[in-house]
């Protein structure tokens, strides 16, 4: 119902397209609807302060404003003078005044809009309710520049901003491996920074049940190995994430992704026990993970899967739910239901039976059955369901959301049949894919066509964690998710991959200076491998991306055993380098500025990169012999050395006009056989190099495969 | 009771001395108490595993194993194939056979010591309680060095080994600045490794009270400012820390240092309300920070206290007591009891009244009155009462615990009075002192003479927190802390500053890898400045160090009254950089051997550092210009460059023999002028260059003034 109401909103204004030609000197990620610039900035001194009108007791608010103002604080090194900001602080004459009518706690649907107005002396925020207030003071936060003389400032600027979908969400596996708490308020408050505001919690699977439940402790307990979360970590998230606007939707994955469930409930399976938590099969069964025998496994392999025609079944899950819906406050509860291929199933003659004797044709439709059953549950908790795609079936109640990953046929099907649709095909950051191809997803429908788009809800990035843990999820997801964010929030997407790649940086350094563990994590991993400086060992590895698709998790899967396991340390570099290079992209724009204006700038900096890359792998020779990790990576090393050596060929060509056809098909073909994939990684700046040699630029592939 | 029985045990192996002669090899720190290394080595494979052999259900002893199991792996990158370990574990065969007697918790004055044996094929390690097999873990840790042709092996060795002292402490002040319970949990982690086993937390000043009281919640309500610890983040904690063998002892302030009690409860005060949280008194009011003037502040100005004539004061203290003895599961209370000058008890008629009514003669004695009463509270509710050394008097009950700080008399009086004694005094860690300073501390007593010394328990490391934060105060208490945790275990000390400094930068890179911010905070806090590449301002801020004492303290004191409050940002270059410069020590490792050998590879080491330093200032003039932080330590990169000429021109002197008095007296001259403070920080390389200029070196300074 509440979805009605912000697609209303957004169709009212999307009059106004944002107006990008004045606005590329600014860093806002997301975009915010309309934008007007104008000359003239606010500069900021120590007695910059703060006032606040709103509804008395909005401490949501009060917070948020009191971590905005000491992140300015800290950003500036200024020392305000104000100390603390509070309710009573409500001067007409503070520098940021900020008024908000409504205090209300987060809810995707509630009216998130905001407008903010900066002239050379005020800084005006205006929200109708809470949440658009904290996404304002986001806003403000990514205003703040330094000029030349070391100033900070606000551009004189006009925003009137909404998102476009009323669900913007990031969904984290903490299954596969355990997330602790500390980081995932990291994530949150990153996720606040680019104004989502869903985290979706995968919190059990075949590999582990990760949330405590008191009514049937067995399963945390036989169903994990130790590390979940208590009822009361649970409740200083929510209210944690609350703070930030954001709400925590649960998931409870059934009836496949249940082993971890059967371990202490082995009456809960369709096959006998006994079980532990683990992989669902044995992926060694598997010669060759190419995608025909993935497709083979995926159809025929007896997953584990609840028993969905005994009553005993939805007396546990009722008791389940029960619980878990009085400890997560969200008023959506997920049950997974994906990938239950119905094997399981068709193996106990018992339910064979069942099917017959209540004219269930085929396992899809026992699914139906199971789904319908665990939804009345659900709704009798008070809860709306939310499940993966496969719980889709034309009979489903039309309260419940359906959740499109795979096949971008259900999203038509379910709008057709009136349900409520979230869209994460196309925003797996786990596929590491670059932010681009995630920005220009199609999966996401561009336009609002017709009636059946009103229950298109917005979206989901999803972090899967079978080769994410503590140790890197953050250098999976940051901040490439900040791309899904603005997908999900701009009505108008400028898709421009240079000035997605120049805000995307910047807010990279604004998540680090945070808090956010993204730049930390890699760079404690490089330190891994050395023991000391980390210099050219960095030089190597911020060219280097994880290979793109399924790739690598196909490689951990198909590594001798003891290398697939849930603890197996996440240590090569393919785990650990970023998916985006930022050097990358800051060679990238030099090498169009240099095509474009020839200048000495642009080839300064393209030379020193050059220089650098040739001499590089002469510093690390010693580190290949002493670390197997490396090693793996060290074909890449001499390839950056060949390749360096022909974007500076290439320079020196394009000056005196002496690249003949001869010579560009020869480094083409060079730099053919440099494109390899070496220990799950590549190297990120061929096309670049290959630009140099063309004299023209390479366009970027709208898509890469995920095999 | 249990102290006598762990230094009976020191003093009966006290014949054994540490053959360190043969082990600068090793990394251990700290230096058990017996070490024999021997030829060999024991090559990690993926086949290492482990097998448990214990009191059954010892679960303590099987998380800490899968840690360490985990750690080996991350650190080995070799895949590890077995799992998980658990109890079932027993293989004769296995690499790593642990055996423990008894599974105890956390308790100071337990049997902590070990055996570890490796041969190379076996690893051994026996100890009599859960204690000291954590302890052997770490150890182990500890041993595993890589090869030149990359393996991981563990030397040949046997080791016996047991504390010296049964407390080795770190408090951390919580309330100055709010410390958040993910930072307490690293610190934790990082205690284990040098076998620290008390967190002692400073959780009340006047500036924050950081528990919450559910029987007083105004006590967090107003006394903070919302920063606190629930009472289930408080219960995960403690089990948190126990299980790495450390007890949580919860301190709260009084009768003194009780502004933020205040807040919510003005009736405990001795002069009339209202309070809010804040610093006692109005700093500004002083018009320099130098001693005469801080004597005369901290003698005569009326520090905020509670009022000890009230019934009402100990009905209220003995119901919080009573609420804060179940939610902490130590056996120790600490009351403060610090800093308590009387003024404002002599300010209260009613209190002078009370007092001649009583016979109490002086404030002293109202205040021993006061611990007295409070003490009988704390007894009933079963616990041990600690103060700091002004709740010592001659008719102290003897069970209670003196913490001496500042003036050592107390050891002796507090020790012969039949007292349990700790020390804090030498051990402060916001006085930003090198290590070797507190690694040298005269003021723990360093034989054992005589009876009255049985009750030495040990001591703590001590970190007040008004200029540290969440965002710097690892970089403040490590890896120096390490230095401590050694003088509390260690009979017998080496006290080779090089060889301290050796070791600790090896466990620095351990704690890195393990999880603590020590150097990822720092390395955020540089990029906080540059937005970019940190290269050239790291190169300066790795020479730099904070001035030592209180100067940078009272620096931050005196400035403009915004500066000094809680919320100010510590973004300053004092801030962030580490108290030991890293590269200092390097150096002064390469300055030694060169004087020594004259060697090409010392040489060269030298050189590269001063080329470096010697442009450096060039690539930093622009940085200068837009951050008014970096501003304040230009000069220290003027004379970086200075002083980097005169160490090139001291080894082409040194080569060729020139150098003559004159050169050197001019040369010193130069430099003792370099020797400056500016920022709030110093340049930490002078006196090598002067050792360079003299051709001998430099002794260190044994201690430094704190003023």
């Amino acid at each position: 119902m509440f979805a009605k109401k912000i697609i209303t909103i957004a169709l009212l204004v999307s009059g106004f397209a944002a107006k990008t030609q004045s606005t590329s000197s600014l860093n806002l990620l997301p975009t915010p609807r309309n934008v007007e610039l104008q000359p003239g900035s606010f500069i900021l001194t120590e007695n910059f302060n703060v006032a606040i009108h709103e509804a008395a007791g909005d401490t949501i608010l009060v917070k948020a404003l009191n971590r905005m103002y000491q992140t300015l604080n800290r950003r500036s090194g200024l020392y305000f003078k104000q100390r603390y900001i509070s309710s009573k602080n409500n001067s007409d004459t503070a520098s940021l005044q900020v008024t908000v009518d409504k205090s209300v706690p987060p809810l995707p649907g509630v009216d998130e809009s905001y407008s903010l107005s900066i002239t050379n002396n005020r800084v005006n925020l205006k929200a109708p309710t809470t949440l658009g207030a904290l996404h304002g003071l986001e806003t403000i936060l990514q205003l703040l520049t330094k000029n030349k003389n070391g100033e900070f400032f606000f551009p004189v600027i006009a925003i009137q901003d909404a998102p476009r979908f009323s669900w913007r969400g990031l969904m984290i596996d903490v299954s596969r491996h355990f997330i602790p708490v500390d980081v995932l308020k990291r994530n949150i408050d990153a996720m606040a920074a680019v104004k989502m505001n869903v985290l979706h919690l995968h919190l059990t699977d075949n590999e582990g049940f990760r949330v405590e439940s008191k009514t049937f402790p067995q399963l945390q307990n036989k169903g994990s190995n130790g590390d979940y979360y208590t009822q009361a970590q649970i409740k200083e998230l929510i209210s944690f994430a609350e703070g930030r606007g954001i709400i925590i939707v649960p998931e409870f994955d059934m009836p496949g992704h249940t082993k971890s469930w059967f371990a202490g409930y082995p009456q809960l399976a369709s096959t006998p026990g006994p079980y532990e938590p683990g992989p669902p099969i044995d992926f060694h069964s598997v010669k060759q993970m190419d995608l025909s025998s993935i497709m083979q496994l995926v159809n025929n392999a007896p997953f584990p899967a609840i028993d969905p025609t005994k009553e005993s079944t939805y007396e546990f899950i009722n008791k389940f739910i029960a619980e878990m819906s009085s400890l997560f406050s969200s008023p959506f509860i997920h049950i997974g239901a994906d990938e239950n291929n119905g094997v399981a199933w068709k193996n106990n003659p018992s339910i064979v039976a069942f099917m017959k004797a209540h004219n269930i044709a085929n396992t899809h439709a026992l699914q139906a059955y199971f789904v319908e059953r665990v939804n009345k549950i659900v709704a009798k908790h008070h809860k709306q369901m939310i499940g993966w795609e496969e719980l889709f079936s034309k009979n489903l109640a039309k309260d419940v959301t359906v959740q499109v990953w795979q096949n971008a046929a259900y999203t038509k099907q379910a709008l057709d049949n009136g349900n409520p649709v979230l869209i994460s095909k196309g925003f797996y950051l786990d596929l590491f894919m670059p932010a681009y191809v995630h920005h220009n997803n199609p999966d996401l429908p561009a336009a609002l066509p017709g009636e059946n788009t009103r229950q298109l809800r917005g979206g989901e990035a999803a972090q899967w964690a079978e080769v994410a843990d503590r140790t890197n999820i953050e250098t999976r997801m940051w901040p490439r998710a900040a791309a899904i964010a603005e997908k999900l929030w701009s009505d108008t997407l400028n898709n421009d991959a240079d000035d997605l790649y120049r805000r995307l940086f910047v807010l990279s350094e604004q998540l680090d200076e945070s808090g956010l563990q993204h730049v930390a994590n890699y760079e404690i991993a490089l330190r891994r491998y050395t023991n000391d400086d980390v210099g050219s060992l960095k030089t190597l590895t911020d060219v280097l991306t994880p290979v793109k698709g399924y790739k690598k998790l196909f490689a951990q899967l198909m590594m001798p055993e003891s290398m697939s396991y849930q603890t197996a340390p996440l240590v090569q570099v393919s785990d650990i380098v970023f998916v985006d290079s930022k050097v990358k992209w800051k060679f990238r724009a030099a090498v169009k500025s240099y095509l474009e204006h020839k200048d000495i700038a642009s080839e300064n900096i393209l030379r020193n990169y050059l220089n650098l890359w040739q001499k590089n792998n002469d510093q690390l020779k010693d580190l290949f012999v002493t670390s197997p990790q490396l090693k793996r990576v060290e074909e890449h090393s001499k390839n950056l050395s060949v390749i360096a050596t022909i974007g500076l060929e290439a320079i020196d060509k394009l000056k005196s006009g002496t690249a003949d056809s001869n010579w560009i098909n020869e480094k083409l073909s060079v730099l053919k056989n440099t494109n390899q994939v070496y220990g799950e990684t590549e190297l990120s700046v061929i096309p670049e190099i290959e630009t140099l040699v063309r004299q023209q630029m390479t366009p970027l592939p709208a898509a890469y495969s995920i095999f």
